[in-house]
């Protein structure tokens, strides 16, 4: 799998209009986009820190995952992104070596883009991301 | 407060060994250190993603904090941790903003450098760490 970078952080939040004021009052962060991605149910909020992301999500329906998430662990980190080059070769590759994919093919998230998680059973526990720009100019 | 990037994100693993495997053989990331940090009962691996670390903890005693939080949450992420400029100047500006710190000076973390935290009932549960490197050539 050919990684660049962390490509953000997934954080799930009760509010992103509360949320907003810690990053921005408190940390000196500054959002630059809020987008609603109704697939997922949810509202997201972005700040960039050096080269990654910082994405607020909030859910907008109790049943979505970012809703059942706060409700079982309450506001935290959510997933972990990686910015790849070759998303659906590094999903062969992951899956070929026995990891459990939630995604079989990309998918498109916030931002435009290609997206596929893998399961955290096969990670370590943590809930990770595999993203790629595709609309590069 | 001035944050730079994201310095690392600290991630509970049971077994330090076996989670290498993991980021190694499937991210396709290189393990470049391993550091004990016996004050905080952890072991250390570290992996450069761009230009943000993983630092995974492995604890050595299973009243330390890494071995709590695993007993409680299981693996996963723990903490996110940003490079700041001046982090007494950070500390200082985030309590008079009413943010509970859990260092109210910097102490040395792994790999040398300044580190303090803030308490994740400020920070929307989110365990955060500042972190300046201070032996700058």
């Amino acid at each position: 799998m050919n990684i660049t970078h962390i490509e953000h952080i997934g954080i799930a939040v009760k509010s992103i209009e509360e949320s907003i004021k810690y990053y921005e009052n408190i940390l000196g962060l500054k959002c630059y986009a809020v987008e609603e991605v109704k697939e997922q149910k949810v509202k997201t909020a972005f700040f960039m820190v050096g080269q990654t992301k910082i994405e607020l999500l909030e859910s907008t329906d109790s049943e979505g995952p970012i809703g059942k998430f706060i409700e079982k662990k309450g506001e935290g980190i959510h997933h972990l992104a990686f910015a790849v080059n070759g998303i659906e070769n590094a999903l062969t590759e992951s899956e070929n070596k026995g990891v459990q994919l939630i995604d079989k093919t990309p998918r498109k998230g916030a931002e435009g883009l290609d997206i596929a998680f893998l399961h955290p059973k096969s990670t370590g526990g943590v809930l990770t991301e595999l993203c790629e720009k595709r609309d590069k100019a």
